[in-house]
């Protein structure tokens, strides 16, 4: 059985590499167009190179801590030899993760831009393609780590089953720190530098977006790259691989069984099978409306959850027995879930529904209405995606035989976010090709393409808001069923340390060690999203000194007979956000530490509970308030309520330049925080157990 | 010693009425200056008792549904048959402390601008007069309320301990319900004006603040007393007889003895008479300064707070026993966490302190940087204030000898909060005459007096801001703590009915019907709040269309030679309020009923916890964030970052729009929201323990 496991995951994990490559190979033999469009997209490519490199050299003085810390404690008995290692691989792999999928999307931009000069199809494609990269690439990379590791684990050291999820678990952590670092710095790169061009182009002088003349318009491109792009794979790989760990984790817990522990990497190849599958669908006529743009993605997207979902069935029946086939309905619920909060993201958030359509009428009577209107449509927003959850969980739960053995039903619900993420392959390509048409509809604004192409790329881009959300519902959802799922594995995880069975015997909510834990981790994700706010309002001030002064010192600029510098505004963004980027993460690290140590085991699983509900709550609420502004502004843009220009349009380009951190800063990095705190609590669970005050 | 409780209980509660009435006596004396300041002073007062008619015309409506509702389950034995009856006396004294505020509020208003002409000593002795007269109904009738019932169900229908409190934690559920009712009826009306009056009048018009000829400007001055001090008032009743009445209910199943009932009674009691002492304090010289003024109110209510933390110690030493005498320190813990979050809350939204500051800086790049800025002010402000409260919990629980007995750290945190409230005479008493200054402010203004009345009424207004601050922690701080005995009520209460013990048996935070609870829970305030938000922007919008209506039809409105319509400003904010308090109510009465059938008993318990600590978060989020806004304009107005006019004040106008909801209607509801599902959860725990799916 274990052997199988392995050769079947490393082979799905090489498929999807395999896949990522020969994207990659068909994307790079499309031209990149003219001259002035290859040194432009040279220019993005060196800025994210450099901002990337820059990150890497300081993530790295955080690992080398954290290894030299975990090191003393495996030396000192608290951990095992494996985990400072595991660690490290997670957290490289995390990386690169992210690296890939930059370098793929700097190196498709212009290619994009270019295509579409050809027609709608082959931008499609070509973006796609780029996107498929990605999602390839993050799922490969994750299946590999994954099965290297319970190779090593299992067959070299052969440690037992519940040594090996044990250590496994820990990679999570060195993935999780480097999400959170690529998140976070990358959100406040790219939100500073479009502020920061947005308030002085647009509204100070009034140049249109992506003008050459700006001086921040490239970096506002690097910023889509380094934060949309790989912000948000080092994320997803993490999502990814925690899911599928922890429900090992539970799955050896539960059933005590291989077999249990299989499932959910067995799940995880065959959804990649599905996804590349699913890929072959992405395709559409030339003259494709944005209905059947989107219907071209939705295809390929649902293709690979059906199949999916009518393969698990046969693999849950024949893995784990007939005796527990329903466990099937566990990852249905997961797959259901995630498609079911990804529409009402798109109710909430798009401006064919009404919560959009009337946040854009709020702006007759000014910003103040839409600001408060966007407010109060994030906050709404978060009632439908609670309920699905719940009722995911429950089922997830019960059908698992959680009602009469409370393990099995943990297993059941980390199954549910296993199943959630089995097509990623695929849903996150539709994801990540966003911010590349985003990128070549700038660069054909910059090298002054013909109108059409700028038309065709905008289709695109404007159909990748779409998807954005569906994807996000899947992000936000499966961290909250993975952070359960991790609060379990910490539990486990405390009972098998000498001593830490009475630490977790009572969990009751009303222990007040339990309930302080409670409002803590309530009030983290509260914190969390005020100081990286508070980041991109720092380094986007600093964008805009330097932006104005450019416009003010360089003669001729905006007549276009002198050059921006470029360069400065990337530097400045990179220096900000690099900055700004460390102390959020010391504080998710830190924190877990704090609290075990003063209020003991029971206290960070209140604070894991806390954590996990709020910061479900802010993700969401913090997402859609900022998707709603970006299309009830694009919606006014289209002619409604006044358009372009209008008191209507400036009102709701102030509500955008609000909902720019939220949606892109703070309500996705809330999604790492929240496992972070459940990886770093499982690490240091010996020492909270050995030196914990209460 | 029962009798001995109600004797002392009932003395004091005729003693704070009597020393309320003396108050009201004296403040009456005063004259109300011109004919004109009377006929403005009479027009608010008329529209104020308007909206209160027809607000209590609706809610008896409310109260009599639930009347047969309650009286059904008492005859199908669900329910004892004092209920109902508690039920509509906690209605009844909830609603009648509102109404007496506003009477004396709206008598005092044109008193207290009169004052001012003759100096600003007297007008603060008048405004604060009227805030006592207000204060000490409140905790008057709170302890009337009580007593009387003690004495009824005690003495007059003999039951047990058990069985009187019991009994009596239903009437909190009439006064939580009135609450709620007032708080968001009466906070739609007041922002709705403020907004309507200010988008038109100040933005559009260009006319100044309490301009005559602005029509939603009696409006605005009406919703100061409906909202600010009917509101107010109705809720702190709340806060106080809930308070008081979890803790005798914790009290006897903790100890089993009447003693530890009778001490939440007499510190009340006592407190009452530490609080009168305190008013007599507050006075100030002439030329006071700003600075000076505080001190004065600062003094009075340090003089109560001391006095009571002086005097609880030999209370709790006879009253409980010398081997109990460390639950002391739990009433300590209250009052000092008390006095901690107000001073947290003033850091975070004072002028006079660095994130207010800042925030005002945020304006130099735009609107979009202030908003940002402030509600990352809002978020980063629950941090301390969490950390107040945990300490406050964790010690109220130990030195109450929860090691040993949870049930009896249980009345510790109960105690706590009692001790946060025992000086509520006189910290409502500085918090209501806010208001009262206001609209002094806004006679002045309209009756055209000199222009060294309105600085005088300013100072006291602005002074008001500062304490409505500390009042403010008090409320929310007081509110969590309350919740909490409350939950601890509710298991007691489901463990007394037949077949509940096994009901909430297993509270662990990892079953999934507590987690499950606990995430519906953590969602009702985000819903809460976006529910009332959006009530008030459309509120708002319809009386902006009103007031250009009035500025585009009438005649010589803009020249003063024709009069606005102020009557149709205030019907029509009355109408929008009242037919928009209805849905949050009802959802809020019906949520705990519904969660309660799904999930069963343990799902409302997390439900509970998770609606607590959630909406504590948002509740100090939403008030902070606001009170910032609100300070940081004020900030600007006083000459900084170019001053009254300029780019940067009409950047914070917009903020200080955004915050009027924030902190006046969301945030200040959603304290009672937790209190009320708490008390819904009790008065229904019968239903659901007998018919609960789960």
């Amino acid at each position: 059985m274990e052997t199988l496991i392995v050769i079947l995951t490393f082979t799905a994990a090489v498929l999807a590499l395999l896949f990522a490559v020969l994207t990659a190979r068909k994307v790079m033999k499309f031209s990149e167009g003219t001259d002035l469009m290859k040194k432009i997209s040279s220019s993005i490519r060196e800025g994210a190179n450099a901002f990337l490199k820059r990150q890497y050299k300081i993530v790295l003085i955080f690992f080398a801590i954290m290894f030299v810390v975990l090191g003393a404690m495996a030396i000192f008995d608290l951990l095992t030899p494996y985990v400072p290692f595991a660690f490290l691989t997670g957290g490289f792999f995390s990386a690169l993760s992210g690296f890939i999928g930059m370098k793929i999307a700097t190196a498709s931009n212009a290619r994009t831009a270019n295509a579409c000069r050809e027609g709608l199809n082959k931008g499609l494609r070509v973006a796609f393609s780029a996107g498929s990269v990605m999602g390839f690439t993050v799922v490969g990379l994750g299946l590999l780590d994954i099965s290297v590791w319970f190779f090593l684990l299992k067959f070299v050291f052969k440690l037992s089953p519940a040594e090996v999820t044990s250590a496994m678990l820990t990679f999570g952590m060195g993935a999780s720190s480097m999400a959170l670092f690529a998140r976070v710095g990358g959100g406040i790169f790219t939100k500073a530098a479009d502020v920061g061009a947005d308030l002085v182009g647009k509204v100070e002088a009034g140049i249109p977006e992506d003008d050459p003349r700006n001086p921040a318009v490239i970096a506002d491109n690097v910023g889509d790259n380094v934060g949309d792009v790989a912000g948000m794979g080092a994320d997803l790989y993490e999502s990814y691989v925690g899911s599928v760990i922890s429900a090992c984790a539970l799955g050896v817990s539960a059933f005590g069984s291989v077999s249990a522990m299989a499932l959910p990497m067995v799940l995880a190849a065959v959804g990649i099978v599905c996804s590349i599958l699913g890929t072959f669908l992405v395709r559409t006529k030339e003259d494709a409306s944005q209905k059947q743009l989107l219907r071209a993605l939705s295809r390929g997207t649902n293709f690979s959850a059906i199949l999916i979902a009518v393969v698990a069935f046969p693999m849950v029946y024949f893995v784990l027995g007939k005796e527990n086939w329903t466990v099937y309905f566990a990852i249905l619920a997961g797959l259901v879930a995630g498609v079911l909060i990804g529409q009402s993201t798109e109710y909430y958030t798009s401006d064919s529904y009404k919560p959009t359509r009337n946040l854009a009428a709020t702006s007759e009577t000014g910003t103040a209405t839409i600001i408060i209107g966007g407010l109060s449509v994030g906050m709404l927003s978060t009632l439908l995606p609670i309920v699905i959850v719940a009722v995911c969980v429950l089922v997830a739960f019960y059908v698992s035989g959680g009602a009469s053995s409370a393990s099995a039903g943990l297993y059941g619900i980390a199954l549910a976010a296993v199943g959630m993420l089995s097509t990623l392959g695929i849903t996150l390509a539709t994801d990540a090709y966003g911010p590349v048409a985003d990128n070549a509809g700038g660069i054909a604004q910059m090298a002054g393409l013909d109108h059409k192409v700028r038309e065709r790329t905008d289709a695109l881009d404007s159909l990748g808001n779409t998807t954005a959300a569906t994807g996000k519902g899947f992000a936000i959802g499966s961290a909250a069923l993975t952070a359960l799922a991790l609060m379990a594995s910490y539990i486990d995880k405390v009972k098998s340390i000498e001593g830490g069975m009475e630490k977790v015997a009572d969990l009751s909510i009303t222990t007040p060690t339990v309930l302080i834990g409670l409002f803590v981790g309530a009030c983290l994700p509260f914190v969390f999203a005020a100081l990286t706010m508070n980041s991109v309002g720092r380094a986007a001030q600093s964008v805009v000194k330097e932006v104005r002064r450019q416009f003010k010192e360089i003669v001729g600029l905006m007549d276009g007979k002198a050059d921006a510098d470029y360069a400065s505004c990337v530097d400045l963004c990179t220096k900000a956000s690099l900055r700004e980027m460390v102390l959020p993460t010391v504080v998710a690290v830190a924190v877990p530490i704090i609290v075990g140590l003063v209020l003991g085991c029971a206290g960070v699983v209140g604070m894991l509970a806390g954590a996990t509900a709020s910061g479900f709550l802010m993700a969401i609420y913090m997402s859609n308030a900022g998707g709603a502004w970006d299309n009830a502004k694009k919606y006014i843009e289209s002619g409604v309520h006044g358009g372009k220009g209008s008191d209507c349009h400036k009102a709701a380009v102030v509500g955008d330049t609000v909902g720019d951190p939220f949606k892109d800063t703070s309500g996705p990095a809330i999604n790492i925080l929240i496992k972070l705190l459940s990886m770093v609590s499982i690490v240091f669970a010996a020492v909270v157990v050995k030196f914990s005050i209460l």
